[in-house]
């Protein structure tokens, strides 16, 4: 393992429920609280949750999608979220953000599921917009829904990363962090530090599955997804009953060698802290996963040529 | 969940140690007792460990290469190996077996780590060369060495899969279940019943790390892959202390869900058995993981596009 020491102290900062009456402006005080105490512990970053402002609001069927708008940010900060942006500054703690995206790119105005990283300086680092949007885009009655694809466009930005916080960050955004490829995008290009924010429903929209699958699922895919790509992960949920909806918690950080080092246990506000060595991917990155001198890219052509799965006939 | 019952009951059969001195026709006597034990039991197919037949060589340098062909089959069957498929075709049991091969493909006698699948009748459906070779091309003196590099071919058959035994069944040897890649290819041509055969060392032959971690890994990304595709996952171990060198075993079968259902805990000759329902696969492949609805290979281009990772400046 790598001599050199780049440790950092860092915060998942789940979020209990945000009802849909919620100001914006009481979510954003509940964040400073948090973001004070992950400071108090002398956390240099702070991951909060998708949509982290509102209510998951794609749980909502809007005909009109104008009308879904009020739970979206024409600017980032804003005078609501401005607070958090200055208190952070001021404590020198870096943080993630997510939130609904209204953005004008010049061909009319466009709806994204966005996360920002902001640095310890206040400098917005980068920006990602989710690319796995899960659910449906027509409403379902009588059924669970779940109307991200109704609501955002696919994420235009790809997988950046950024070199920042003495190591390279990426992000993702829930339903993102199921799929390997997102994670080895950012992989082969160095990431040590993946920032997660997610919501996910107590109860699959889609299936009828036991209900304590939704954890086992949450914590199996991140934890492959850290050890096959040598990265530390930070994930953070917003939990509990929103309105009668329940969301899973289960906030944490997992090493590179796949291990939850830290985690939430309850539905409230509350934080996960891990000390995360960057060192500590050189090993995996170094042996098992040392991609140039094992991977076989000739092998991999379906991955890239083909959407839909296709069995034989 | 489809409706349509498409059961099969499967057994991993662990193999102990090996040893250097142990005659192939020994072992093959321990193999027709797990194939027979199995069928005892009402299984149709029984998965064996990765190069079930000898000990594990690649630990062993060999200066010259020709000195290593005493562990390689020139032909499957063999004499040594018929009892094996006469017996499984006689009890209509289909089996995976791992074994090194030395091919003669019109440029020349090459080497690979091999596995073959055959079905309840005995015909040999497929055939798969182990892509993901790990280790090193050259010997470590003083090292714990792995020499896979040295003694194989990269596979060049790809990650085929066939339909058989109801359903559609792919294979990957050892290393390869490491690799997300691996069974996303499969997964892309619908993979219902993945086979594996592995030899883990205990040791970590490449860095200093918790003992422990060997099998949390092995059972990490197997799960992974099986949930991320909707696929079931049977893996055969080859356990126990090869003249000193100790290999994991936990021989298992994962569901679709990424449960595991069944499992070893000796580092002996063993059974791990359990129905699959073939059905289950579909529901997971609908709904999470239905790729033509979330896949977006427009951002995945670096996974094939780049072999090595490359960390921003």
């Amino acid at each position: 393992m790598s001599g050199e020491k780049r440790r950092l102290r860092v915060a998942a900062a789940q979020l209990g429920p945000v009802q849909i009456k919620d100001e914006r402006a009481s979510v954003v005080r509940r964040m400073v609280a948090l973001l004070e105490g992950a400071a108090r512990s002398g956390c240099e970053l702070v991951v909060f949750p998708e949509l982290a402002l509102t209510t998951f609001f794609p749980r909502y069927y809007y005909e009109n999608l104008a009308d879904v708008d009020v739970f979206f940010e024409r600017a980032m900060p804003n005078e609501t979220t401005l607070p958090l942006f200055d208190r952070a500054k001021e404590l020198g703690v870096g943080f993630y953000l997510g939130y609904a995206e209204l953005a004008d790119e010049g061909n009319g105005v466009k709806r994204y599921n966005t996360s920002i990283l902001v640095d310890r300086s206040g400098h917005i680092v980068g920006k990602y917009r989710k690319i796995h949007l899960p659910g449906f885009a027509e409403y379902r009655p009588g059924k669970l829904n779940q109307l991200e694809k109704r609501y955002f466009e696919v994420g235009n930005l790809g997988f950046p990363v950024w070199r920042t916080m003495g190591g390279v960050a990426g992000m993702c955004i829930c339903n993102d962090r199921r799929w390997p490829e997102t994670y080895r995008v950012m992989g082969l290009q160095g990431v040590e530090l993946l920032l997660i924010g997610y919501n996910t429903a107590s109860v699959n929209h889609a299936a009828d599955e036991p209900a304590h699958l939704r954890m086992f699922h949450n914590h199996l895919t991140m934890q492959a997804g850290a050890y096959q790509n040598g990265t530390w992960v930070v994930a953070s949920a917003k939990a509990g009953k929103e309105d009668g909806h329940g969301l899973i918690g289960g906030s944490c950080i997992i090493a590179p060698t796949g291990e939850i080092v830290a985690r939430t246990y309850t539905e409230e506000d509350d934080l996960a802290i891990a000390d995360c060595d960057l060192a500590l991917c050189d090993y995996i990155k170094s042996t098992v996963f040392d991609f140039v001198r094992h991977r076989r890219i000739e092998h991999y052509r379906l991955i890239t040529e083909r959407t839909a799965a296709i069995a034989p006939d």
